[in-house]
């Protein structure tokens, strides 16, 4: 594949457009697409905390993309705690399951690690051969970095099914070794972008005994212009001193309350994943007890607020979704309803057209698998309380629910009157933006 | 922010040539909303045979829309057994639950029959109020047509959550009574339109012992613009002899390979009505043995084209899908990873860009939940074989499933490689109309 000058190729598809847009004036807004930053993006990246014993670096690797950093690195010092939460897909990719072969063999702590990520190709449905090229990648940088491969752990997201030209990613090995640096959380944030519209970043400080905690997060997800999958990769690292055992305990149980409460598409990706690294490197005295149960709150933190922003960039969006269901028969029963409104193409889109259509919630509700009786269920639009007990409440002004719909953040309180079960989800509207996004012929 | 990804930039750019290109051709839908036929729609309504014992008649109540019709009646002579089957949503409306209610009480066929639908509300989530409301209707049609009540059927179709004027149903019931033709079927069928963007039709004709059983049925379903859901109603009549406890069994064991394997959209509706009525007046003896074998082959038949016939009214759709899967560990497997497939946002966008993206459907099979071993999964568009063995195809060119995609009618299968369950499911793709659509405010 030659080098494609596309800097001239844009100016002149622009004076194409120009001259076809003469011949017959289109108001549609399209010369923001490419450009196009999520309206519901955060006002910039977050400062984030140096973590000691973790360095980044990011290289131009060529895996599909010209022209732009699609490879990083991140080593971890000798005594990193690793933990780590993956897709459930049957078809996961093959960097997936090394992945959780080696969070399940609990290597020794004693080396470093190393974490390897590129975006453009997501070495899934690769069969025998994608194994190969994660043991070629792993094996590398072990190599490069005087690591136990055991203790190397990758990422690729991108296309699925094409192989993986691992040999582009060993090539950019020593560079990428060479460049490593501790203050490049950032830079690592947009390397791991493929058409994320924005890089997103969070962080938390705590108070240990005898010094400061400090957890700093980065992730990718959702924007996806040309390829294929909402794919999302999450690295969290800690200076806490903590067992590997505990780290993946409270980084599981604070998952399904956090990534595996959003949805955009009800799609799941075959390359999710979430690796949480504690280098010890903190002044702080081992966490436990109190400090314990504030690390894992501060944790649970950074995890939704990364989770927030990959739907804040989910494709299309233009309004950011809380479904908060109360009052069901079980949590699960709770899970099933949230999820059924989220993943409701009808509810969704009438939210993209700022229309209270609260039947389709009823609708979603209905379909949602989860216990229900009609008269006792009781919806909100923020705190507008829209039906109760299976009725419209006579005091509900459909311009109020009209007006509430305006705003870019929507809260949908639904309780269902059974039980205790409660559970909260976020999503994003369904726009023509994505359909737009995702009917785009692949290049 | 950063450099300018050019590459991207051209890409939108050629985007926006196609966009504009498309446009000079395709005027944008803007003013003809609701005028638009689905490219997917039969060149006319079929000839359907007039079943004895039936007559319809249709009138304007105006229950929603003004200037048009929107109450139908059917007449069914007494004899007639009557079988039905109903969404199984825990929010459905209250007719359905009227419906459930008489077909479960089998009251005897002796007295006639009638089904009485109007469109424009849907008389879901109304609560106390919407069981009264059917109550009004239902009566009134057993006063006016000397009925007991327990034989008089309702559907409702429309917005959810408004209570339903039944007083206009009921003002509209003489002229309906005085209207009763027995020819008038494909008025029917014209008549339980909302939004479709054509009527639907089918039957079917057997050799019975001693004369010709005919069956014909009419559908609605899945065109809807400005109010609520994709519903679905059916009615199919016939004058086979036969038995309602055969008649029940099956009509309901060809539902789940018919009505149960379709989705637009994957939300289910408030309203999704079939039934079934048998009048008996042929002059064939009552089906029986190898009779009763051709009837219910022709009922199913009559049963899958209704439901293809609702699938290529989808909204906004331009392509009609087969999804074909085999070799699933369950017949149970073989439908999840249909459904996964049928209902991934990803898919079907992607269908809708002529995007042979085989990716995605690697990526639905994941999500589904049935058993799957990667190297066992074969993946075809129509004949051309994708991907085996958990791998690419080596032969598969791009460019021979880019020109697949750009049929109508498009077959995707997959064997899984692990049993012996299969299902078929049809959908369609998912197109910025259906966004439209659906994002439009309700008028």
């Amino acid at each position: 594949m030659g080098k494609t000058d596309w800097k001239a190729e844009a100016k002149a598809l622009k004076k194409e457009i120009k001259a076809l847009s003469g011949a017959k004036k289109v108001q549609k807004p399209a010369s923001n697409k490419a450009k196009l930053v999520s309206p519901l993006a955060p006002a910039r990246f977050p400062t984030l905390p140096q973590i000691r014993g973790v360095e980044f670096a990011a290289v131009e690797a060529g895996v599909r993309y010209q022209n732009r950093k699609d490879v990083m690195l991140v080593r971890l010092a000798p005594g990193t705690a690793i933990a780590g939460v993956f897709t459930r897909s049957t078809t996961r990719s093959a960097c997936v399951r090394d992945c959780q072969a080696k969070i399940t063999a609990r290597v020794p702590r004693g080396a470093g690690a190393a974490i390897v990520v590129n975006s453009g190709n997501s070495n899934a449905f690769t069969g025998a051969k994608g194994d190969a090229s994660v043991a070629a990648i792993t094996g590398g940088v072990a190599a490069a970095l005087g690591l136990p491969a055991s203790r190397v752990f990758s990422s690729s997201t991108g296309v699925i099914g094409e192989p993986l030209p691992h040999d582009r990613i060993l090539a950019a090995v020593p560079a990428l070794h060479a460049g490593l640096q501790q203050d490049a959380i950032g830079m690592a944030a947009e390397a791991i972008m493929t058409t994320d519209t924005f890089p997103k970043g969070a962080s938390a400080m705590i108070a240990g005994e005898g010094g400061v905690i400090h957890i700093a997060g980065i992730a990718k997800g959702s924007g996806m212009i040309a390829p294929d999958m909402a794919t999302m990769l999450v690295y969290i690292f800690t200076d806490a001193k903590i067992s590997t055992a505990t780290l993946q305990k409270i980084l599981s149980r604070n998952t399904d309350a956090t990534f595996n409460s959003i949805t955009v598409d009800s799609d799941t990706s075959t390359s999710d994943t979430l690796l949480l690294a504690a280098t010890g490197q903190s002044d702080a005295a081992p966490v436990a007890g109190p400090t314990l149960k504030a690390f894992e709150a501060a944790l649970a933190g950074v995890m939704l607020n990364l989770a927030h922003q990959v739907i804040r960039d989910g494709e299309g969006a233009t309004k950011f979704v809380e479904v908060n269901v109360t009052g069901a028969a079980t949590d699960t029963d709770a899970h099933k309803v949230a999820l059924g409104i989220a993943n409701s193409p009808l509810v969704k889109t009438a939210i993209a057209g700022q229309d209270p259509n609260w039947g389709r919630i009823v609708a979603a509700i209905g379909k949602s698998g989860a216990a229900a009786d009609r008269d006792r269920i009781t919806i909100k639009f923020g705190d507008i309380l829209v039906a109760r007990k299976g009725w419209r409440n006579p005091k509900y002004r459909e311009e109020d629910g009209a007006n509430y719909m305006l705003q870019s953040d929507i809260v949908i309180s639904v309780d269902m009157g059974l039980g205790r079960g409660k559970r909260k989800v976020w999503t994003c509207d369904l726009t023509n933006r994505y359909v737009e996004i995702n009917a785009d012929y692949r290049s």
